[in-house]
């Protein structure tokens, strides 16, 4: 039941320490989603159409656009830093997103992303 | 109140010649709507942070994720083509999609792409 | 189990002669649904805080907004004009919904407006 | 204008007392809504096509599915325990949701599902 | 690449004979999403804490909330009649639904019923 | 980059002292977002098709209706305040809403409604 170790390397690869930690705890409140979860990641991320920039700037767009979701959209903010996007490059995103998802999304984006930025000392 | 040569000159370097077609329809039908579209679009795509792959890449998970939208969808599969972005590319971002917007969204995204990739003469 | 005759009456006054074959239709299909329908449509209409022109505007936004509901759209529509407000009204409902829908959701609703319009004789 | 007994009645057999204390809320908040809500709410429940169990099966598989119903979802968690669904039975309905709805949704369901059985002593 | 054997039995056992035709139309259009949305459903609908009935709710309950999900929503009406729900319980499922995705959303569902009910000869 | 002075004087106008100190703050995270933000506010409430009570109308039937938008739903309940809708005329569009958004959506508006008529002074 539990996630095998090369899935949780794969992750923290990935999505860095913060994305173990997060999906650590969903596999303890609920195993099997939590699995169905890495599983998924794994597969999905260790592809090689596109490279790892290209996949967190779809799962960014789709955060933004989806709403109320909060905790994703920080988790891949995270995972979007460790791929090599930086702040401009996120923030960026949100902008360009702006006109189709219209600006109440885009400004919820915006503060979500503040947030994961201070807390990697990327703004005062 | 009609849409500046160089928008139009934007929108065609952007999305090729059936964007324009797109954009002058919507135009003659609400003038007011098709020149603030136009106006949006050419001043978020011609941004420099993100390269033209980057910003389609975007807008059609964005598309994908919200759903009814297989108007807009079509017409950035095309500037996505046109940006450069391959059929296997394209395929790639909707898979991708498909774990964070639902398999449905990213079924009927799948059947928009291959109307397109048909219409380019990408699939037989 | 079938709707009572001052809720067709109350439905013809509010939203027309089409409004009543639309319901009708959905009575027939479905009689539990389009009695709910109807009760919830008369009880929610006839209420006196806001005017008819107020409560379509109100009603028109959330359907731009939701997306997929083109049917719906289309009947209220109708049950604008019929309320008193103009062509031009209901296009700058529209075009004001743009940067909080997004762009791809008004775009849509500009051409189901477009084809009540013609419906209706007020465009060529 | 007040809520009459017998839909409380309804509203406690069918919800439990937490269901009551919330729609006795909003009823202070805005008495107009407060009613529609639990006349609408007693007239859909105590229908008798499907059994209470199937009944809130529906409910929280879409609030699952819209997000952003946090305080609606944990009102139907609850219902649903009352209505004699197991926690494994509402965690599976989650589960199953998940590649309907995507992972984000399904996950923010599982945190209000848990923080439920935490309150109703089901896990430690 | 191409789904396995047991999946495809999978998949008709599950969901009938029209299941398997609209998988393999996916599966020939684009592979790798057929083949994953296959494996997915078989993982999902083949766990034993619902039954197929609930499991067939559920699913009807997210597509009917999530609207533009029309293909979907008639392959899951078919699989919905293959485990066993009645016509009657189908368009309670919607009912049920209104109130919590707002009637525009269970119009729709109550069309796309409709069609599959007549395919199925259950109405005239 | 900055906002130019008529730009914040315009929003001073439309929406109020709290209108102008959430703009500045948006322009602080992220100048060109917030930028973007206020010159289209400005372009689409300066026009005159319709009043700002029905724009305000507008833009409330639309944020109730997205859902996860409680900061910008707050910014215009202000708003429409500003604009001389009373509070029986706010919570009369949420209701209006109820049965088009699903009940779960107008539910979560009347409770930020209510937290700024509190803030008013317009409930105890």
């Amino acid at each position: 039941m539990f996630i095998k170790i090369d899935e949780m390397k794969s992750l923290e690869n990935l999505s860095g320490q913060s994305g173990v930690t997060i999906m650590k705890d969903l596999q303890q409140v609920f195993p099997d989603l939590g699995n169905l979860a890495t599983k998924l990641h794994k597969e999905i991320y260790e592809r090689d159409v596109l490279d790892l920039k290209q996949q967190e700037i779809i799962t960014l767009s789709i955060l933004i656009a989806q709403g109320n979701t909060e905790s994703a959209l920080k988790f891949h903010i995270n995972a979007a830093l460790h791929a090599g996007l930086t702040k401009e490059e996120i923030f960026e995103i949100i902008l360009h997103a702006a006109p189709y998802t219209g600006f109440p999304r885009a400004i919820n984006a915006v503060y979500a992303a503040h947030d994961i930025f201070i807390e990697n000392g990327l703004v005062k």
